[in-house]
């Protein structure tokens, strides 16, 4: 399978990574930046091109890698495209893409990728078309890649999506919080690393409810005024604790 | 080393555990409920007792491994005990020990634990006490077991208890979140297992400020406007949306 990737970011190159790992063939590297093109080309071992210059024809499909917002002026770039094309937006609709092509599908990555990753963990890979042919294209392309392939369209798609942020960037924020606290603090967060990745890889066994514990599952109010007032310097990350708390409770 | 273990629920469990695997004699276990405390002997092969026996006398140490909340009344139990003791509560003051010995301090598992754990993960110990020769003792015992083991005082441990609940029970709750979403909405949470393996195993390697991505860290309004729809039907979790997207883009 040939392939040209339209875009140079974080989502771009580990996709195109895998690709060349795994023996699809990638073309040609289209970013509006043509040093960051160059680049991923180089690493990929490509032809590469910015907006000026021409989409390689030879190709079975073309990934247009960019992030959610920068999705529309892309497309309006590429327009009359006669081949099969698919975004990697999770929260994109497939037929944003109806203009420059009438065979279009979806290959949204479900995994938070980065291009500095020395190691790309599992992908799933969430998949849709407008027509079946695509459909089976961008399958045999998810396939090569990824050993957890499903189909999904824009509904659910755009839902993983919402849970994708509760799991991933609420998450992060948490952290973030956390690792500010300790360093106002004086306190070590490196120390709370083992329960960090502990509390995400026990899911794969079990349901999360399973493992709701602290002050506020076992209605320990007297902890929870003891957390209050230690916080009482950080009004807002205070009022998060207490909505998280709240909701925890009403569980 | 002997120890007398006071508790059989997950923490003294898992705990008493590690010290029978790393050569630590566990002596007895003492428990309110005699069927657990039977349970948890015969899995470490020793004396047990409900709150009518005796505590062995011939321990190095006693270690209270109860909740925070039932604590107060076991103390009450122990009194005047003339051996070095220490409990495992992450929010409760050493002091609460200074009625049953003049030799008392803390061991503190910075860890999520479970009876039902096969593998037990890497557990952070805080150590804590009234005196040297305490301390020692409790750093004797904690290194058998752990490989991270750091003196904390009561201020310190309380704030790193704290920020554990934001990145364990707060995380945690999140999820439970995303899986109630999903199956309400008839998407498979499963396929977001890799997601949330991949944000918490990154902090191993940097800080989580690096990691901030998705529609709040890029002011991305229109799918933050998205997500607010598609979660129109709970609108707790959209009030959990708004305040945590909020609070990112606040930082």
């Amino acid at each position: 399978m040939k392939v040209v990737i339209i875009g140079s970011g974080n989502v771009a190159t580990v996709l195109g990574r895998l690709m060349v790992q795994n023996d699809v063939e990638v073309l040609q590297i289209i970013s509006r930046n043509i040093d960051h093109a160059a680049n991923l080309a180089n690493e990929l071992n490509c032809k590469y091109s910015d907006y000026n210059g021409l989409l390689d024809a030879n190709a079975d499909i073309y990934i247009i890698a960019v992030s959610d917002t920068a999705l529309t002026p892309h497309v309006e770039f590429i327009k009359n495209l006669n081949k099969p094309v698919a975004h990697t937006a999770g929260s994109v609709p497939k037929d944003v893409l109806k203009t420059i092509s009438n065979q279009y599908g979806v290959f949204y990555p479900l995994q938070s990728l980065r291009k500095e990753m020395k190691i790309i963990p599992p992908l799933p890979i969430l998949i849709d078309a407008s027509d079946a042919f695509t459909l089976d294209l961008l399958q045999q392309l998810a396939i090569k890649i990824s050993d957890q392939v499903q189909v999904a369209n824009d509904e659910q798609r755009q839902k993983l999506h919402v849970a994708a942020v509760f799991v991933n960037n609420f998450t992060n924020h948490l952290y973030v919080i956390a690792e500010s606290y300790c360093q106002k603090e004086g306190v070590d967060f490196n120390v709370l690393k083992p329960l960090i990745i502990e509390t995400a890889q026990r899911m794969a066994e079990s349901s999360p409810s399973k493992w709701q514990t602290g002050p506020a599952a076992r209605n320990d109010l007297f902890t929870i005024e003891k957390h209050l007032s230690l916080l009482q310097n950080y009004p807002e990350w205070k009022e998060l604790y207490v909505n998280l708390t709240n909701s925890i409770m009403d569980a």
